[in-house]
């Protein structure tokens, strides 16, 4: 509380980098210090707004010997050159997910996070939000017993534009990949990966290959069993759940409600209010609570941050879940 | 179980006394033997389907030796006099509530009901719903501690007839007079009543001076506090619920559900089916439960039959009640 | 209504016969004349109680010319010489699922079933639960759209002794067979099949080379997916639930409770009893109606009994995800 | 949005007055410039922490010259008199409720308050709260016709010091005053007043003769009637629902949940975890959206803060209450 809060540079001010940047701004433990993006406009909004330097350079940036620690969210091709720029740099990485597309590129990398010993957090902010962190708290804690089966329900309000979907890596790297995270975050023996993929109404999924909607299995050496269900629209809204099932009962996940009040006439009973909209109303707690992990990890405290080889670890699942779609056979993996 | 089933002799063939003829003859330890109702087609009908005998006079089924029990399930202002004829004959009485409309008659009733000692239970059918039942269970357990307050909401689909209002003795003697029962089902040492009725939706109630909203709150001798809530009409179809709130916990009963799906779509998440239209759907089981505990009392068994004396307690709550919202005033009651 | 009631002949006196005996004796056309079973001392107990005649010879039974149907509710060996001589002597036929583990010997049977004509109805009794009858009408008249995700969780409260598992043909065969049933109840389109299963509490399924614990994923030709995820055990009780995703919205199907009593206190609130035990107590509406769509099929009426058919699509997605889970590949199906 | 921030005197530093200290700080709208309390070094530590001027006097604060609008959070005694210097020196007010606990005081200042046009908000923060407030917004939309009955529970977790009660007003005026305001909310034509009290479990209530159970029932005009459920205790937390019943339907608000876990087991299913402690943590969002109200009256902008009549209203019903739970005898009103 007494330490002076960290000082962040914060790379590419897009909409997650716009909400990294409130949450630095609203923690009293953090301050944006410089901000960069080569849309350069957009850097000098957002330093505006919070007293930052803004730069189109993000090696300005890193090199301004004013930050203390880098917040990765530029676009995914630059997150491999930007960790290691910052770990040469001595500084610590909190990079949004995922690391790359690439394993071999991932892979590459990381012998000198290794080495080098500086913090690398990933950007999975749903380990972080309360309703998902109380359940596997309770699960860890044996509320349930020996962990069986874990169902994951993860479903966008809608399809991201076509042009996106081409450069997204897929729907199992690019969307799934939060929930392979999740499921690791349960359960950490996985083996083998088994996926299905259709595409049904995106009309994008269909122009790239891609599926929109999606099943994974994992086996677990324990044997617990994980079901992820994916869908890249969905009529209800933001739709993410989750089942655990154990030998002594079963913790359950829910929507968060918009409010309390249902309504109840002749046509139907007891109907609340739609889900809130999308994951930056949903997740607000938890990109907060993400950053405060990160800076404990940064003053080097003990921390839950998930770490370079949890990214790593989820984008192995997400190959192997490609791969299985594809094929339709079983997918071993090693993480 | 190897002894002999019951005789029923039926006196009342309307829709309340068809549903007791079919708890009957669904009972293995019931069967149904005489029906009687002055409008003789439809004792003939109800007597043709169980294989009964059928008549017009209910002096001669109380006088056919052919009965071990009566149920009584004519209009209100026949029920004093058949129950004294059923008494005098020595047979065992289940009565539909309420006794009478003027407690004068119950009163000159009392002293031939507790010299013969020939049993006579009321029929308040909402102690033996397996959702109140519960309830009441779990409170008299301790599960919720002392018991504090008591919420009864009680609202009927739609108002009866203006006909039938103007005979019905006013809201709190025909409809209330349940939730006085249930009332005291929890809670047995109330001393006095307090209650307001408004009429704003009934035609109905205005022509006859009666209330189609009302309230009433009972205060009893331990300090708890029970509220009644009524309405005579229900766009979300029959509504029955209660709360317990007792110094350790809670416990609420809920409307039953026509099934268990849920809808949720863009307008509204999570909506049930509407609830089950009226008492006759939703209190099916309470019916057969109720008999089934009458055969016990007939039999001598030990039985949670509510009693004669519990029907006038009912009575005198809801004269209580109506003064009280006539006059503004609480009114003492000793019970 | 006025039509004679259905004589039926009912060959097996176990568990599942016996509820079948009460839902007919208790069905007002329905009526039990003949009961067989080589442990004639369970024949002759059913047949006292309901008034008909015991054999210990289904021959005897079928060759009564005292019967107008057969209710097969004998060990699955049985079923397809049982279903053969009903259809020889010209008599329809209710069999309880499976037909039988060895798809060549419901193969064998087909050509027979297809020359007949003689109505054979399988005992899928889920798709006459109130609950999942209602979900699948609302999904056919559209109120969720295209259906593009269908999750079904299906546990059973405890495994069964390992003796049965040994004969039981695997969980795929003998459990999950109810779901691919309801699973083809909204979907009938499906193509493929991918299964996981793993032996993680159960010594049977251990000592038999079965799982306990599986998940099914079956792929429709419309894109649409089923998840399937089950379990031979459950600690909150029997888990029968479902989920069917569409592009306008989301039907749900819960367990039903055993009433609407909910408690609340310091620890937890809003809590529920138990779910009810098994499938006798939480199918018995379902084994009633059931019983009432084959007595229409019997009668030339227009029905929805699931077919022979049924009962053969229900056994290939079985063994094609029996060899799935063996091999970890996808399995096509034809169905 | 271009406007300068309203500077703040905050009067108050107690648990009350530091949750407005931190609203005002969390607002773009507004600015802490003044903080006063007798206590002075609890005026103190509040300045010290946002940057504001400490005095130990109200007069001080008002006669700075460097306030623009006047937050009363000091007890209730000190009320009457800081409004009126506030009123004098031309300055906007927030008074926490309640105006004060002598109807003939409020009284008396109600004329100044007429007759200087400068506005005087009270602190009926329920009113902010997203729940009720959406509940209230859907009733006057119209969403289920015509308001017929309404029924407020509201159950503090535990009874404050015998103390505090003895200078409390009572449990009407101290407790219930919320929920009066919370009827006038929905309903504005209250004629009526009835109420029962009981003292049970709280050695305070009995040592000054308060209630620390109680009920109120309100009739209105229109012949809608408003029942009141009020505890001093609650086992299951702080316990604030609320139900409006409507010609065409109900509309429900229940307790905001800590998390949307859920846990079944053996025990009990869909339990979900204790409801939060107390008013601080549930109406957080209603002190902000409160005080943003307040800042829209001062810039006589189009404002829905409850005024002083509202607070006036809301003690005369407080006063019938006491007299009616003394008396037995329904109390009239003109608001």
């Amino acid at each position: 509380m007494t330490q002076q809060p960290i000082r962040f540079g914060l790379i590419g001010t897009g909409r997650i980098g716009q909400v990294h940047a409130a949450s630095i701004a609203a923690s009293p433990e953090a301050t944006l210090s410089w901000v960069a993006d080569p849309f350069v406009d957009g850097a000098h909004a957002v330093a505006a707004r919070y007293g930052a330097t803004a730069t189109e350079s993000a090696e300005t940036l890193i090199a301004s010997g004013e930050v203390d620690a880098i917040l990765i969210a530029s676009p995914t091709p630059t997150h491999v050159d930007l960790i290691e720029a910052s770990l040469r740099a001595g500084l610590p990485v909190l990079c949004e997910k995922p690391i790359d597309l690439d394993i071999a590129r991932v892979d590459a990398l990381r012998p000198l996070v290794a080495s080098t010993g500086v913090p690398v957090a990933l950007g999975f902010n749903r380990r972080f939000d309360p309703n998902h962190a109380s359940a596997q708290a309770r699960v860890r804690a044996g509320e349930i017993g020996d962990l069986e089966q874990l169902i994951i329900v993860s479903r966008d309000p809608a399809a991201p534009p076509a042009d996106y979907i081409g450069v997204s890596g897929g729907i199992f790297r690019d969307m799934t990949i939060h929930d392979f995270d999740m499921a690791r975050f349960f359960i950490d023996d996985i083996v083998s990966v088994s996926a299905t993929g259709t595409r049904t109404f995106d009309a994008g999924a269909r122009e790239h290959g891609d599926f929109d909607t999606a099943v994974a299995t994992l086996r677990a050496a324990s044997g617990a069993i994980v079901t992820i269900v994916n869908s890249r629209h969905s009529a209800i809204g933001y739709d993410q759940r989750m089942e655990a099932f154990g030998s002594k009962g079963m913790l359950q996940v829910g929507n968060p409600l918009q409010n309390t009040v249902v309504l109840s006439n002749g046509h139907a009973v007891e109907a609340r209010p739609p889900y809130p909209e999308f994951f930056l109303e949903r997740y607000a707690e938890a990109y907060a609570a993400e950053l405060g992990e990160f800076v404990k990890l940064v003053r080097g405290e003990s921390s839950t941050s998930p770490t370079f080889e949890d990214g790593r670890a989820a984008l192995i699942l997400a190959d192997a879940a490609q791969r299985s779609a594809e094929t339709g056979a079983a997918v071993a993996v090693e993480l």
